[in-house]
């Protein structure tokens, strides 16, 4: 086994907030030759219906990645021990766009999966899994969801917009981007328009959607069991909003619900995804102007993207 | 059946932040008339013994309450299809007039609750509720109070001061607009005076009182059950002290006392009383200035009321 | 003299902090007969090119504006007197579509101004001055400009994007809603593009452009006398945005500039326009959610709106 | 000379955080016996008409004067080095009373004086300043006031309280424990209910009132030339507001108007005082859960504290 | 039974708020006669390897310690009914000298542990364990240790320093201070430099280490007989690392690890340790610069002093 | 003149808050080939005195550099048009180690200066003040000082610490790194330990030093004519602290003294230097834990570093 090309910066030779903030530490490099993970940013915030800001996301995750160790105790591995970790930088963005955005960003995104790089993508707004979802598609062929998120994020508009963070899943099942019925959407709470938010995506689109009240019933293993079950051997994208948890633990986000996973029940459910065929990943919602001045919500999501790289090594 | 008079502006209109701050965007309305419903405001914070500001709840949960859609997937009611609500605006007070404000605030309840229309105060200190208490005596004779909070409120007095924060139960007792034999008292925790802090109002006020930890030991349904073989047919007063939540989740709020619950666990014992004629609610001792720059307190305090309403629609 | 048919709730029936938010705690009134001014929220903010949420900008301001009262002993008149003041509320839009909500708004601002009623507008990012103008000018034909700023907005596109918070003015005179011979831009600072972005409004477009630096060695006087010379009898549309004050002072902006105007300073150059025609009135970028707990910012901008209702009942 | 009994902590033995919070590292002392100055800790903030919680200023004064060294360069003396200086610590209160509180508070404070120390107090709102002039008279008659403050305070009632922290120097005159002819208000401004807020006080009481407006245009010693030329040699109690200096540097306060002084121009005023007989002092309207998180108004606060104990070393 | 000498201010005299801020309104005492616990502020933070601020520590959770009341009624005991108890302020350190600072603080500490005084240590990072630790060792030789922490601290060096927050435990078998065999480590979590973190404290020093979600598969009691199993009649030293919660509750500390512990599972671990014989305390790694506005974190670490107290009433 | 190697990256491509953080979006490059200006972090804060942090000062510098475009207006330079900048990123340090710290700090900026290039350093506590005159010194001999700074940082010890932040340029002309007689040290103000903080920089040293309020009485060219009469044509060292600017508009800094400079008036002064023969620069002492949320100091700092550019490119 060679030594990947890229990995984090030696913690030995100087504390951890040394240096130019990239994800984990790890080189900011954009030529993919080498690299089996690019961590890539996506600050964009124009799909946003309520408290904005998740534009600077990717800023905050990088600054509170530095503490990130390189072995995943939970896991058991060493995330980057035999895979080769880069920070790619953001993408290029055009606020206030929203289809010539999604548009730029898929492109994008396409350029890593198609030099056969998983990207882990830093949001943004969960617009912009509509974007991740093109690229992946567009290399692999419809891909399977595995959501983790308070909303199912399937409405068909907000005032007439198409494109915007409520409506990404929906665009992607039009698009025939998706594979509903190898999908499950967990976590979903809060005061709805109406029951056929939770009804719709499981009727009309076909996805297994599991609330939050529902979820807390199963054990992590429990809820990997299932979603393994339905995914089978499909091709998987994971995307975690991280309004998922409390606001109370995650303040900085654009819409918050209360009632939300304590933090260490939504690392368990991540955890429990291990052993799926993941092509994708982000973590996206992330607003850190309102997070407090610790940044817990930036370290969690840090944290969370550090289990994508062990889930990721572990592999199908 | 016959669309309400009142209820929420329309979402898909205009984003939800557009428009004066009114509770769940319902309008304000002072003429009683139509009404199921009125949330007023209470914002008083004289009877505070330790962190002021609770004069600015009603503001911040008003602010916070933007989001609230009208389908409560929990309790599986649309919130504002059968019933009016209307956001009544502010009650007067005197701030450093404890007694005058109690006596003033009961007044302008009263009107409400003789106009046949249930209210949800948004509060200001847990003084206001012998002022709340006196509105419901006065008109349906003493009730049962259920409480969730982290203390009983059933001191004597501070300083002298028998209107108190700390006091308002005791008081009520003693005017008799309570019957303490079908109340229960949940929640409480934290440093004590004393052993007779929770041991006086069971034994010489006659209340049933869950410690926090005990609560904790109980699901949400045998709460409930065991709130309701108490309660049986009287009226209820149900009141909500914010600070039954862990200061780390709920920070907003003027007597923390740590290890307390977390939001889900809040929001399950509030759901699990369905079924109860309450006759008034509130939701107390938030202080925004202490809460985070996300507001997590007064979202929280915001989707307790929202709980009321569905509570009041599924009724006895 | 007949009193105003509206003015402010009455701050000895109860505290200034009671009560739904509303600017100045005037009533909410839609209905446009027998209003001299009103103060319209446009919570819009998708034309950021920086730190975004001034969306929330028109909630803080008038939470902020709970304090002001009516005698203004700076311009020595008593703002509700003579004339009838409400808050309109907010009108809608469209977060993520730019044309669309500056048609939108410029659209809902027409109807207020061809009731000859003169709106106050609180934003919002800049982006809206282009709506405004549209409104104005459809009444009134072109009108000069007051521009109070640390930018002089006069960009041609940003990213591709022509209507954005940086060209408002630029697309007013290509629409021929400005008259730049008769408008005075002042208080310009922080690193530019190039040295034409102070050049191009001056030489292309017609501007008098004054940078922050040559503004501090005017007094408010002569800045006065400077603005009424160039404006002769024109109609003003003036605009303030909060950039032009340093940002220790006010920090809930998007595009912060080190180096600004005092909030002294800020008040007195815009006390210093009495005398002009003036049909309309905007403060923007407050973006509240980067306010410090006090919310400086959201305060400074209520009293500058407060100062508009002096400058309006003064007259040209 | 002898050396004083009291004095600060040696900061070359500890870090200066090191030790229990007291003024400036004074000791912590109760006895009268052998003190020249008494700081003073009242906190309360009953009468507050806004925002409160200026019961935690004390608090957050003593915390933020640990960087307080020994020699004041601007008045050239060294506070330590000739007279005695303690921390009294807190006086007694009653939260929600306020005739009751004020009594209190006067007469714990009346034994300091009587025992011939000097107080210096940390508010607190300005309440208290009756209570301080009750004392003060007690002992040596009715005194002369200087006040730096964005309010006059001669107010007669808010809903009825006629003691109330608008109210205090009105009450102070009608109690006899002033000489208005004696005294100077100097830094109002902000909106007013009614120009007689700046007549009254000087039609009716006979203070001298200088606007924010006007005091900006005196050089410090213009200002204290003023001063000293109506004061004469009258016994004076200094009280500074902290809301004299502008909400954006002083945010941490109850009744922010916007344009106040810069915190430089504050402290000037302050020592531009030097050489009156000064028998009393406070810093008032301090609330620090408004205060940015580096605590700049408590700093301020202290500061200005510390510039009485110049004054007082240069005496009449 | 006679009343314990020192003990805290009386709450029915004056508010909580009111006084020198020392620990639960305890007297600042140096005389260490008719002492039995002594709180110890140790203002230290040198050690620090990523965000620093505990040496403001002690100071932050005096200040939140005021609401403390003397009854624990989860251990069931009056706090300072039979103990007398005493904020002794704190030691003196020398900021930027690692071993010569541990070597003042261990002498400091020595005094007390020497007089029969238990301390209760309030940190400053966790270095100053090894302080700790030698002058336990110095009167009662080698002791147990009950650590709850999110991290071992048991590495070997930092960029070269051997005396660091991140090696305490190590130094201290080194330097025979501890017995392993007797000791327990719980909570560990987090990212990890490699497997030996975990290991190597096993197997080379011989302690047993619970690592966080193996410690939540424990009961509290199950817990608290796994420590009392394995420490049997050893005297122990209990050290509890703010981080072993989750950084959503407790921000205010400097290596945060996501997916911690909520407050009242940390509680209920401390309170089962009921039955040691414990000689000395602490609660350390309190940041206050990044905590809430509320102090949240701060608050909970006086919690914990707390049932330090109960714990040293209950005994072996 | 050819187009430098090194600049920002385009503004127009991509909205100015994408991409990794780097100073002013320039590349990050450890490769001295081709470089003017090497933009240096030095993340080291071990030698504070009061409040730490600033080992996150070049974090957060580099956050909210993202705004600076390349003209500057003031100085009427295009600051990357014939210079090229790069950000270097950070020397390594090893926190807890004063004096190893310094000379690995000093070795590493030497090399940069023997590649003649000039660093722009972003600190960090002042101690690393030392550090760079070592590496000047190295290569130009001694230079001469120009300091703006509320401190002289000139005192001989701290609790024995001779390397600490107060005391840098006592240590460097001890070291024979300074000249003097050639040096300026403006800005000073704020309680001292004794007279002789300021005398003592003068009489023993020779230092020309211009306290606070002597500095606002000279205009900016007075004061660039006082130090280019003094400098002559000696190289110049040039350090900003930051705490030279008002806590209330800087609070991200370590020893706040209140009434300082505003913003504008630190930047004039600053420009005014234009002329010297400057080898490098440095901005001090920015603790952002303790900033706003805005970052208002950050913003400042970032400017700070921005004339640097001008000033270097107008050479002397």
């Amino acid at each position: 086994m060679t030594t990947p090309r890229y990995g984090p910066a030696d913690a030995f030779e100087a504390p951890r907030y040394t240096g130019i903030r990239t994800f984990a530490r790890c080189p900011h490099v954009r030529d993919l030759d080498g690299v089996d993970i690019a961590v890539v940013g996506v600050p964009f915030d124009t799909g946003t219906s309520y408290r904005v800001g998740a534009r600077f996301g990717p800023e905050a995750i990088r600054t509170c990645s530095t503490l990130l160790r390189p072995y995943n105790p939970n896991l058991q591995v060493d995330c980057f021990a035999t895979q080769s970790v880069v920070d790619y930088g953001d993408v290029a963005t055009t606020p206030g766009d929203l289809p010539g955005s999604i548009a730029q960003i898929a492109a994008q995104l396409e350029v890593i999966v198609r030099a056969g790089v998983t990207p882990i993508v830093l949001g943004g707004d969960h617009t912009i899994a509509l974007a991740e979802l093109r690229a992946h598609a567009a290399v692999h062929g419809p891909v399977a969801l595995v959501l983790l998120d308070a909303h199912c994020d399937t409405n068909d508009a907000y005032y007439g917009q198409r494109i915007f963070h409520g409506t990404p899943f929906r665009r992607a099942v039009e698009e025939g981007l998706l594979l509903p019925e190898r999908s499950v959407m967990a976590g979903m709470r809060g005061p709805l328009y109406d029951p056929g938010e939770w009804e719709r995506p499981r009727r009309e689109l076909g996805f297994d959607v599991i609330p939050c009240e529902d979820l807390r019933e199963l054990s992590a293993a429990e809820y990997g069991q299932r979603v393994r079950d339905r995914v089978g051997a499909a091709k998987v994208f994971l995307s975690f909003d991280i309004d998922i948890v409390d606001p109370g633990l995650a303040p900085g986000t654009g819409t918050p619900e209360a009632g939300g996973l304590m933090p260490y029940e939504a690392l368990r459910y991540v955890r429990a995804l291990a052993g799926l065929d993941i092509v994708g990943y982000d973590v996206v919602e992330v607003s850190p102007q309102l997070d407090g001045p610790a940044g817990a919500t930036a370290v969690l999501a840090a944290n969370v993207a550090y289990e994508f790289l062990g889930l990721n090594l572990l592999g199908p």
